[in-house]
């Protein structure tokens, strides 16, 4: 038989921020809030970077690693209720190379503290990717770099 | 706490058929064969179909049962490897209410008798979805409809 070329996965990462949930939200609806804490980065030069936020809408970046190597990100999102959660779909690429497709889901939970985020990640990662455990990494430091956002004055 | 508003669930369904990997791709891919097998029905009657089968293309495909409800699914082809597997993202609304987001991959397994179909689907269920056992079933009785699509001369 021949052999499969899709491999599936699912993570989730909770984390907690002492804001809003309609502040941590916005840190997502909002372009240059998510540009900030999303795509800026000392490893990586941002070639290009556009957010639409709006279910149908797309968010395109692209990156240029110190390798010359470019990484991309396709995202359309296909569900928004405010400041409750965001439902979209992306795909990466290595350079013109597709390497995975998922859907995430970003819950904005209330707590008495500030706000409660699950990010859960359905993937499915093609021949050459990452793979889940440095896909979840990756996931790891941008919720930690929306935390710093948070902590702007 | 406030409480969660998506239920997240994946399921995978596997069928054989007597067919080369090529020609059941094919009836995914081509928009009158496609039509055939996942829109036409007895129970519904179709409002709209249209399919542009190609990555970033979109299918679009809205039903109204016999109760008058509508239903509609928007989907847009994340990747697609011809013969060997295609994802693609779709939501479902009934009415104007979306009421889930999933991505979904069919993988074409080549075997001496014919292709073992691979489907799988990672979902997110909002309030008043489905849920995943009915998921599933619609998509056991569509791939039903595949086989039989695929048995006419």
């Amino acid at each position: 038989m021949s052999e499969r070329s899709v491999t599936h996965s699912t993570f989730a990462i909770e984390r907690k921020y002492p804001a809003a949930p309609e502040r941590v939200f916005a840190a997502f609806s909002d372009p240059a809030k998510k540009r900030r804490w999303f795509a800026e980065g000392d490893e990586f030069e941002i070639e290009h970077y556009a957010l639409d936020f709006q279910v149908g809408g797309r968010e395109e970046a692209r990156f240029r690693g110190k390798n010359g190597l470019t990484f991309s990100n396709h995202t359309v999102f296909q569900d928004i209720l405010p400041s409750r959660h965001i439902v979209f779909a992306y795909t990466m690429s290595m350079g013109d190379k597709r390497i995975s497709a998922s859907q995430a889901t970003v819950e904005f939970l209330g707590t008495d503290q500030g706000t409660l985020l699950v990010f859960t990640e359905q993937a499915a990662f093609f021949e050459g990717a990452d793979g889940p455990k440095m896909r979840q990494d990756g996931w790891t430091l941008l919720l930690e770099a929306l935390g710093k956002e948070l902590s702007r004055t």
